[in-house]
């Protein structure tokens, strides 16, 4: 019998923004320092025994992040890339007829990659538990034990006793009101985690039982899909699998649900109210990330990004910096940053989708200053990769090298530029460059010209399938 | 009969930190768009008749910037630079001492360089009234028709009739709490506006009775007074005069003070509340200076510095961002900023005194970038400037011009380099930036080293003495 991880890596985590935006989505940011939250749930994975390779479901913006966070934490994966996010049945549904290749017992363990679960032990131990209970063709869900009246989960209401401690299902309910939801936690019903186990083959059934479009789509989806730098792209299908979440379309109708009751320390981290409930706190309950000066704050959250952030009289107030957003927020209006979102994109605010420093395949750029004719942009390329063999018509640059040597094509020469070294770059000749060394390449791009956007670009060769 | 202005331009104007810095105080920066406070006090001058080449007392740091934004303005001052700040007794006795000198009965019309007056022509109309009631001998201040019970100015009881408008100081008052402003306004008391007007030698008379020393302390200072750079730089005997205002050394104690009531629009711009109240609002009463996103936010200042500023369920709350520094405040507590100055001072943080865009004579220059071993700067000088001879034991400079044209010295070596073209400066080479052109030079520099701060720098000429 085959466990096979399942991890959902195609959120846009857009409440946590401007930290994280759909183009770099909170599963890859160091929220808490360290590895992501991405990188954790791998690690976390890891520590559980007999787990198959993990299937990664990741969305078009964050497969290269995906990609090159799993190998930074040394651990392989299969990754699979979904062409548009569909909510959570797709997702699993894609999960599921993946694990079932790998043997007609395989159970599939579904979980997002965001989440915060601090004891490795307690996880893993639940996990046995959850797939123990699975191998009966029972569809499992983790039910973690409320801390408090939270109103930003839906519950649920175990019933009888089934297998070990796992319970049937009696109720799922929707997410509460505060009153509600006390009246809940009070009659023992427990958070619904999003964290699922089956074996592959029934929750197959199940899904082609009461939704039957669902299997259809994503199985003509896996049929037509590709290879493609490494990772699997699915088919256009895809995108004609109904948009629903596993939970509701699947959890809340079979007849075989079952709860495996969990008590570890978890969060979704859900919004910036949770990330101040999970940090370290002062004697006023203001937690800082960054540099920070304050007087006279309370029940606050400040998180810098290099820039000193002073504060007075303040209380229960959010306050995130970033290199090209701010946010401002009452504590009790963090789940509103949704709301925001929305209205940065009405409003055609780049900001909403892309940070400042925007990750490419070849790794990542920044600017870092604009003027009337120029840019000024800071990048990074990491050993082994390089950008595509290009050409500008309107805008000419200069390269200044400042960490590790970089190997620049320009039109037939071929020019090695060490640290403290540059080179010119007039509009319209053919360059590339390329990072054959140890070491990441930084260097800052001067750019000048009439015309400095991104579009401004032929690409003629490229290691990523966009010449 | 003379009437000589004595502009007072010395003030750091803390309180609007972070936009208003020690090294480039709030007169100095177009806080409402346009020209600054200054220049638009020294343009105010200029509508009144009759009146004198303006007396403009500055400190060290704003010295060049004073000099720089009359040029600009068109408007010729006397430039004279204390050495080091004593409050408003020593200025006003060093405007009156250089106003005695431009004949026997000129008069001294006193006043600071940060207000906001938009009124010219009403300014101009109080101004006659000073000056007519001061010819007699009298100590003239301006007293403003409160336009509500402010807690944060004097007040001035006015008594018996003297000649025209003008009437006898009763009594000066302290700043009150509100519920004594508020009597205070319905008993008909003005704002102490800080204007003052009188016969340079009726007021160095009562100076001199009053507190003698420093009416002794600033003739020393001006009898030992060197030209430096076209401005009158005082002895450092300045720094023994009593460090105390004028209105508590003079116009309380005096017998002579007269107050002329005003009626025009004024305010002395003393805090971010006070930007706020003079800023045109929304409907929700947010006055926005930048680019903002906001989300059920009423009665706030938001002022932007380029970045988005995104603000949710907010109220009562400032907002000021800059390059280097955020401020977030309760409405109620932007006096306070004064105190997270002196703790920011306390902890060794350089934001509370210097900003992002370090003025220096020749210019600006401000840090865009900063890497482990390399340092981007953005530098603009000015058409006729140049920056000194010299040299770094500890970086090497790439200069990329994107704007102007710049004549570099390299050791033995003149080099135009033109937009779009770059240089090369090794550690080491004495080196020399200088616009000899018609527009400004802006240019990007990338430090590279082991040591990149400003004091790794050996200066061999300089056209401001520092050499």
């Amino acid at each position: 019998m085959q466990v096979v991880p399942v991890v959902l890596c195609g959120g846009t985590g857009t409440r946590l923004w401007p930290v994280s935006r759909r183009d770099h989505a909170k599963q890859h940011i160091p929220l808490f320092g360290g590895e992501s939250p991405f990188q954790r749930t791998l690690r976390r994975l890891a520590e559980v025994p007999g787990l198959g390779k993990p299937i990664v479901i990741a969305g078009q913006s964050g497969r290269f992040l995906a990609a090159d966070q799993a190998q930074q934490a040394g651990i392989d994966i299969e990754l699979v890339i979904e062409p548009v996010g569909r909510d959570t049945l797709p997702a699993v549904t894609l999960g599921a007829l993946l694990a079932a290749r790998r043997g007609p017992d395989a159970i599939a363990f579904v979980l997002p990659s965001d989440h915060y679960v601090p004891d490795e032990a307690a996880f893993a131990a639940a996990a046995g538990q959850a797939v123990a209970a699975a191998a009966g063709g029972d569809l499992v869900v983790f039910g973690l034990k409320p801390t408090g009246p939270a109103t930003g989960f839906g519950y649920i209401r175990p019933g009888a006793p089934s297998s070990g401690p796992a319970r049937r299902v009696e109720d799922f309910v929707e997410k509460p009101d505060a009153a509600r939801a006390a009246e809940l936690v009070a009659e023992g019903c427990l958070w619904n985690s999003g964290m699922f186990a089956f074996r592959a083959e029934a929750g197959l059934a199940e899904i082609g039982r009461l939704v039957p479009d669902a299997l259809a789509a994503v199985t003509r989806a896996v049929d037509s899909a590709s290879v493609d730098l490494g990772a699997l792209r699915l088919g256009d299908d895809f995108s004609t699998a109904p948009k629903v979440s596993f939970d509701v379309a699947i959890m809340e109708k079979t007849g075989r649900a079952v709860v495996v009751p969990a008590d570890f320390a978890w969060s979704d981290v859900g919004d910036w109210h949770e990330i101040w409930s999970l940090a370290p706190k002062d004697a006023n309950g203001v937690a800082v990330d960054g540099v920070a000066e304050l007087l006279d704050v309370r029940n606050s959250y400040i998180r810098g990004a290099g820039r000193l952030i002073a504060a007075i009289g303040v209380e229960d107030l959010v306050v995130v910096d970033t290199p090209d957003a701010i946010l401002v927020s009452r504590m009790d209006r963090t789940q509103d940053v949704k709301l925001l979102i929305d209205q940065l994109r009405a409003h055609g605010r780049t900001e909403a989708d892309t940070p400042a420093r925007v990750h490419r395949p070849w790794g990542w750029y920044q600017t870092v200053d604009l003027g009337e004719r120029f840019r000024v942009k800071r990048i990074q390329v990491p050993p082994g990769k390089q950008l595509s063999l290009q050409k500008h018509h309107h805008r000419a640059e200069h390269w200044i090298v400042v960490r590790g040597t970089a190997e620049v094509t320009r039109d037939s020469e071929v020019i090695t530029v060490r640290e403290n070294e540059s080179i010119y770059l007039p509009a319209g000749c053919v360059h590339r460059l390329a990072n054959r060394g140890r070491i990441p390449v930084e260097l800052i791009e001067v750019q000048t010209g009439g015309y400095l956007e991104e579009d401004d670009i032929i690409r003629i060769e490229d290691d990523f399938g966009r010449a």
